[in-house]
This record gives structure tokens, sequence and C-alpha cells, in this order.
């Protein structure tokens, strides 16, 4: 049952918040969708899915990143979901960096968190078929984005899952959980003490595995992103980038803002959209 | 003294908040100031000021609107002040469409209000004032804009001060307050029971005084706003238009929410910036 929250007309498509129950998550989540205009006609349009940073919900970026009118453009949806599970039977925590609101896109595998903390099952099975069977999505022809904990989620999502998704870009992304505080933190509490998981969910880590070596990324980062030095550590990964198809820009005086997201994200959508054009192998 | 409150990049410029003692006001009030890049190489630019909602402060615009894209491409200066004096020494009123958030942009002339309720006299001369001398504002050349409570503002002002403004637009603005629920309880609240001060900033009743003849003034309503039939009633001010260059745009599909304003904030941006450009007599 998906039961619509909010709809409001935007740039000549429409701006929709749907409420679902998920059975991955087991409890009600919401999710944004964008539909341009091009869909009105019938035509079947390419999937952008957006991944939020600590706190957010799917609010933040309807709200504030401005995607709409690239995304009108563009003939392009855009999916937003939740950051975590929510209600008030999923286990939560005080502060804002664990629980409700920093699901850090993991399967968690320790307690209180097990049964709801999946949204990396969540969003690698559940959503994309949700997605494809409610809105007039074309097939399997899928991109992936995020801010900070989302950018985390977008690019660790994408390297593990080669052709589910043709692109990933990131804003001011964790590139390194395993290394700085909030993905310490987040790690141990969520999956315990075993290194070798938390490197399953580590951007840095996956590439030195090798994994989807062929995948087009995009990052933006800020210089004066007050997160840079200590939880985001760009150059960790611009340390591991070898000859990937990995584009990293630094952008001068940009904070860690949804201005920041709102003055490149149509950079981002036309760079994914020029991805999901090219022919598969 | 002017308080730096918040400063972002965004779009080459810098979207900054500023918190400042108002005079007028007698009290802190807060002002959402967009800079575009060509103020940077030391260039003046153009002022739109921005009149918010009812419950809006400076935040409302310069997170949801996404103004600072056209902003920063046609050189413009953003100017958007709160809506009403805030503050625990400021008369309040429980109601979302009384007191603080809700100044409707006039002189209040009844307690408790006499005091700080001053927004028309503050939109009118201290707030102009202090954009000249503190940002890289070009001298006299402005437009002013505004929705729903906003734009009954931004229109009543320009209408009653000739040479100030230099065209004037609005989002489903309350054209008629006198007639309609929002405005019959503001004013009977603030101004008393003189229809005739009523009269004085209800923007139908001035166009049909004659005042201020050449404005130019574009006006967008949804047609799916939830307040067009009763709060807005768009038709009163196409009754009244005659043969003023007056542009009044319905919008198929579109709400009262900030996804309409960013649908058309380009579109009025650009048309206040031909207006701007035009010589004066």
């Amino acid at each position: 049952m998906m039961e619509l929250v909010e709809a409001h007309e935007s740039f000549g498509g429409v701006q929709e918040v749907w409420r679902t129950k998920s059975l991955t998550l087991d409890c009600d989540t919401t999710i944004g969708v964008y539909t341009p205009p091009l869909a009105k006609i019938g035509q079947k349009c390419p999937v952008v899915f957006w991944l939020s940073g600590l706190t957010c919900t799917e609010q933040n970026f309807i709200t504030k990143a401005g995607a709409q009118k690239a995304a009108s453009e563009l003939g392009l949806i855009i999916v937003a979901p939740d950051t975590s599970p929510r209600g008030e039977h999923v286990p939560n925590d005080d502060a804002y960096d664990m629980g409700q609101g920093a699901g850090f896109y993991l399967n968690a595998t320790q307690e209180p968190w097990v049964r709801n903390y999946r949204m990396y099952d969540y969003i690698v099975n559940e959503l994309p078929a949700l997605v494809e069977s409610h809105f007039d999505a074309a097939s399997a022809v899928r991109c992936i984005s995020g801010h900070s904990m989302g950018g985390h989620g977008a690019l660790m999502i994408a390297l593990k899952n080669p052709g589910l998704f043709r692109s990933a870009s990131a804003f001011s992304p964790i590139v390194a959980p395993s290394k700085v505080p909030w993905g310490q933190k987040a790690f141990t509490s969520y999956l315990g003490d075993d290194l070798s998981l938390w490197a399953e969910y580590d951007t840095v880590e996956l590439i030195r595995a090798g994994l989807n070596p062929s995948l087009p990324m995009l990052i933006d980062q800020g210089t004066r992103d007050d997160f840079l030095e200590e939880q985001l550590q760009t150059q960790r990964l611009a340390e591991v980038v070898g000859d990937r198809p990995i584009e990293i820009r630094m952008q001068e005086g940009y904070d860690h803002s949804y201005y920041f997201i709102a003055s490149f994200i149509e950079d981002h959508l036309k760079w994914h959209a020029e991805q999901m054009k090219k022919p598969q192998a």
C-alpha cells in the first residue's frame, strides 16, 4: 500500500512524498519522488536515487536542493528515501549521529539494531523494485548520488552492486568511514568490532579491493567544509583512484550545506544523464 | 551594528544572514542577503527585495526558493527580511496569522502593536538605506517581490511609493486584504475599524485610487492554490487592471508552496532585471 502524503506541481512535473510499509526495515517509511513532465506523456524515465546525510529525512533534499529544474529539463525521476528506519518501535539514540536519522546505509549485525536497521538491503533491493513498479521509471536505468553520510551510501552501494547503478556521485561524502569518528562510532554500534565487516561498507576499502572498477564516479567537495579534515578526509579517496573513471573536484569556498549541493546539483544530474545514455556492455 | 549570522558560498556568490537592531521595529531583526559574483569584482548590483508570507522568517526564501542561481547569473542582490518584529518583548498572538510572523507590512495604529509593528516604515525607509550603505548595491535601482502576505506587501508598498521600486511582482498575493478573512482579521487588530485606513494598505483599493499608474507589475497565481478562492481572490485585481502594465498569469496545477515559487522565480528575476535596465523618466 502506497499512501500519497504530499503532491506539488514543480517545473511542469510533480514533487510527491509517499509513505509505505517497508518489509526490509519493518516500519513505515517515506519517499520523495520527483516525476518530470516527460512522464506525463507516457515516457519511461531514468531514475536518480538520492541518499541524504545525518539527521535528514526525504524533506531536506526535496525542499532545499533545487534539483527539480534540471530533473524537469533532463527528464529524470528523482527518488529521495528517508535516511533510516523510523517510528516509536524502532530503536533510537539521543545522539544525532546514531539511530534514527543515522542509518549509514548498512545492515546492522548488532542489537538493538538488527531488526530495523537494514538500509543497505532497502536501497539495493526493495526501493528500486518499488520505484519501477509504481512510477514511470525506465527499467534498470538508474544512477545514485548523495550527501555526506548519503555520499558514503551512494558510492559504497554502487561499488558493491555492479550493474545496479550506471554511475555514482557524491557531495561531501564520508569516503573512509572506518577511519573517521562518525563512521567508527556508527560501525562499532551497528556492526561490532569485526574490521573485515567494516571494510565491506567503506568506499576506500572497496576500491582498494578492486570492486566494480569501471563505475563512473563524480565527487564534489567544498574546501570550506567544517567536516573535511576530521570526518570526510577526501584525500583518502584521491589516493586510491588509480586509473578508475573517478573525478574529484575540490570546490573553492563551499561548505557542507545545501547551498553547496544546490550550486552543483545540475552538474551532477547532467553528468548522470550522460552516463545513463551510454550503451551498456 | 551588523552581525553576520550565517554565510554560505552559493553559485559563486554568497548567501548571508545578518542580524541588526532595527530602530523602526524597536527589536533585533534578521535579513537574508544574497550577493552575486559580480559584486566580488567591485560592481554595484541592482537589488531585489523579497517579502515572505505568514509564519515565515528570512529562512524560507533563502533555503527553498532556489533564487540564487538566477540572481548569480543576472547579477542581482536579493534582500529577504523577516516578516515581522520578533523577540520576547514584542507583542504576540497564538494564532499563526497575527503577531510575530504576521506583520502584514503595515504600521499598526492599535495597541498592543503600535510600538513594534511598523514593517511598512521598515521596508520603505530603514531597509533600503541599510542595504545601500552595507552591501554592494547600486544606488536606487530596486525592485520588490513577495509571496502571499508578502505579495500583498510588495505590490502595496510599490504602489504607495512611486520611484522607490522600478517594478513589483508577486506569487499568490493577498490582493484585497480588506475583503478576505486573513486581511480583515489582521487589519481589525492592527488598524482598528477605520476602513479608509484599511484602503491605504489594500492593493486593489490603491489601484482603484490611481496610485503609481505606470508601475510594471507581474503576478503569478497557481490554479490549485488552496487559498485562492477565500483569501487571495486574484480576480479582484484582474477587475481593476485597466490599461496598467500589469500581467496576471494563472499557472495551471500549481499550489501555494515554495515549489510554485521555485518554478517561476527565475522568470520573475529576469523580468525585474529587464525593468531595472530601462531608462528612468
